[in-house]
């Protein structure tokens, strides 16, 4: 018997069946585009994205040599809203996290509301990027969709009503519209009501794994699916690669380790403070029920051994194809075996948390006509590193301490990096056996839903194996800690400047 | 008939005979290798140094096909003192100006006579590197050889000496000791007094360009000279370059662009004053009398380009390589088009003039993910020359205008790099013809004592053409004026968190 978990991403969106022993028995991936009506415009075609969803699920499940599929669930985006009418009909184009509208509406909110409040409500600070600020540009430029539309469907929950479910919004999806009390897990009508936007053109919001329906009989034939197959709320693709990596109690964090750097740490009460705002960070549901999650980031992260790659890794590709190697293996492999003493604030597409600074740039401090590749490569796995020493420095003074890191994505591939990370954090890091952390987690949502596991802690205990251990070594964290005092000073000195 | 002109340098020394033209017909150059006796000294054998000079010469005037030799001069590198006895023995190794010896000694000056007087009379701020600490550790250390030297002869003079001119010193040569008065031209009883060093010990201070003397017989039968071959009183390397280059009246200066980069500007009058000082310029007699040079300084320059070649430009190394072509021009034809949002503070070696701090480190300010290798090689150009820019407005601060730049040395091949300076400096940049601006220099110097030209304006006339005239693009300097605004910023804010 199988789990389907499904993936939409902003770019494309994967199938994966595991069998209940978690192994991946079939796999599809199709990608889509977004699009660019205008200049600062970006949409994605809900439809686009529900045929590309439908061909990943015939594919895994032709290419499945299982008995049964047993259930499915969905991990997605956040923010974007599929706007439907009461026959299922897609109404617009999906305004995606990065489209430039929804500024002016937000500052409305702000203006009316102000911060302080809606951080109380939604445990995050008021940004564009959320889905409200979207919904009120829709009603005021395109009434006649606002009026026309049943609900506005977040992306998980869209392709569980098209598979056949009820429609719905999960906790973690619901916390992307900046309109959902996360203390209270229900829709605020405080910023309903200001916003001007009618909470019943909203789904209802459930639990990430509560059964929503089932696969109706038509789409079951149509893609090669039994009758009878679960569909179970999923979930934010962020708080789901935490799942995925097993994190599902307190200090315990999941460290994705991607084009981008985002350490997810779980705990058990929604922290919404002065401190966990300084640092921006939100506080919103986790999968797991009565927890919370919160996301400490950067907007890069091995993107930046990519721009070294492809600007300056000639030698590295060359050698690489010549003998069928990894380039970033071969780079990593480079590295300075010793601390070095050059900074590099990765800052390359502005800062993530805590300063959330969309100007700032990337800088390399401390080098000289000695300095060497290798130098410079180790420095950039340290940089990235530094930045998430500081994050997991904010984290604690907003009462969040993490004992141990789990490392997933393309980085956690590099034994060498997740010592460096111990070595400069001072704190456990392991690798896992998970491969796939976020279709993993849907599949274990899905799991326990119909009943496989017994609950959660039992998926995680049965799927999620650690694969091998990092520790410090505190002579190293030492010096990296006198090290990081003179990397925290660096922003701060050249913040004004480089505006 | 030609004149033989020598050049002795750190590493190696070079003979160059030029006909009357200016056109090089014979040259050979020979290198030695500095000792480290303990770390942090380093000398240099004087009779390693005398050897290789006469190798030079006799290779040099073998190769030579004009018919006889008219006159001899020498330029060399400063501070280093060979301590002879009267026989012409030389009694000790060369203590080098890197040479960790002489600091508490200077110290002792610094406290006795403090830094304005020091200032005042010498032109230039206390330092170790300069041949005073260096004479008095020799004397506290060393009494017997300080007791038995006859003479401290720094190297040019010392070749003539050793070619059989009668023991002195030039004007811009004994302004490298920090005992001599650059206004008065003679060496300051003060400071002598204070330091213990007895005057007598001292060469006769003359003018560059003054006759010393003629080839010895032994000598120029050893080295295949005719009879009668006048030596005459060459200078420091640097205001040699700048003769070379042409530059013998006030708003113009030569640009040294080497490893390292050295704006030279010459001035009619001493200029010493809390402006030059504050900027650690230092105001120094010129080869050509009257007039006084200071120098504005990076110790690094092409050296930056040298360390991304070698760190960075596999692909390009390879492909000079394959294609016989010039790495340094393939690098620089991949430099992007347009001004960059790039700073790159060249402190690969600390900071050269103004600020003259040792600790500082290069920077590389404003990188993003869409960042390119080519806007990366132009910001190395760019940073150089921010730096430069930086320093003339140091320079003009202290009232040393410059209408001209005259480029020499290996950076001055690149048409494009002496465009990008025009444009940033907003300042007429030109190449020259001359390509060994320091053997030429004393050449004309040889060649005005020995009557071949009427004066240093005649030589310059006749030797130094300019090749090629870059004038600055309005637009592109006004940009570049503005971004400027951000470089000198940079330092400032980091200087003490980079300590």
């Amino acid at each position: 018997m199988g789990l389907l978990g499904l993936d939409i991403g902003t770019t494309g969106c994967k199938a994966t069946i595991f069998d209940y022993q978690g192994n991946v028995r079939a796999t599809a991936y199709r990608e889509y585009a977004l699009e660019n009506p205008r200049p600062g415009w970006e949409e994605l075609n809900p439809d686009k994205v529900w045929q590309s969803v439908k061909e990943v699920i015939k594919e895994s499940v032709s290419g499945y040599r299982g008995t049964e599929i047993k259930a499915i669930s969905v991990s997605s985006f956040g923010e974007a809203a599929v706007p439907v009418d009461r026959k299922g009909n897609i109404l617009h184009n999906s305004i995606m996290y990065v489209d430039k509208r929804g500024e002016e509406e937000v500052g409305y909110l702000r203006e009316k509301l102000g911060e302080e409040k809606v951080l109380q409500i939604t445990g995050a600070a008021i940004h564009p990027m959320y889905s409200i600020g979207k919904l009120m540009w829709l009603k005021e430029h395109h009434c006649d969709v606002y009026q026309k539309t049943w609900k506005f469907l977040l992306y998980a929950e869209f392709i569980l009503y098209k598979l056949g479910a009820a429609p719905c919004i999960n906790y973690t999806l619901a916390a992307r519209t900046l309109a959902f009390d996360v203390t209270k897990l229900e829709w605020s009508d405080e910023i309903l009501d200001c916003a001007g936007i009618d909470k019943d053109k909203l789904p209802e919001p459930v639990q990430s794994g509560t059964v929503v329906g089932e696969v109706s009989k038509t789409i079951a034939e149509e893609l090669g699916l039994p009758q009878g197959v679960l569909l179970v709320a999923g979930g934010h693709d962020q708080p789901c690669a935490a799942l995925g990596a097993g994190i599902i109690r307190s200090h315990l964090a999941v460290d994705g380790m991607g084009t981008t750097e985002c350490i997810t740490p779980a705990f058990d009460r929604p922290i919404i403070s002065d401190k966990m705002a300084e640092s921006n960070f939100v506080c919103v549901p986790h999968v797991k029920e009565d927890m919370y999650v919160t996301y400490a980031f950067t907007f890069t992260g091995g993107s930046i051994l990519k721009w070294y790659r492809n600007n300056f890794g000639f030698e590295e590709r060359q050698e690489a194809e010549k003998k069928g190697l990894d380039v970033y293996d071969l780079l990593i492999g480079k590295a300075a075996k010793e601390p070095t003493d050059i900074f590099i604030l990765p800052y390359f597409a502005g800062t993530g948390t805590p300063y959330m600074d969309t100007g700032a740039t990337g800088m390399i401090l401390g080098l000289t006509q000695e300095t060497t590749k290798g130098e410079v490569i180790r420095a950039i796995l340290e940089g990235i590193t530094y930045e998430m020493v500081f994050n997991l420095e904010c984290l604690e003074r907003a009462g969040i301490e993490i004992e141990e890191l789990r490392a997933v994505g393309g980085g956690a591939k590099s034994e060498f990096w997740l010592q460096l990370k111990a070595d400069m954090m001072g704190k456990k890091v392991v690798s896992l056996n998970v491969s796939e952390a976020g279709t993993l987690a849907v599949a274990m949502l899905a799991g326990t839903a119909s009943g496989v596991y017994k609950s959660l802690e039992d998926a995680v205990d049965k799927l999620v194996k650690v694969k091998k251990e990092f520790y410090p070594d505190e002579k190293l964290h030492q010096i990296y800690m006198e090290k990081y005092q003179t990397y925290k000073k660096i922003y701060p000195a050249l913040k004004e400047i480089m505006q």
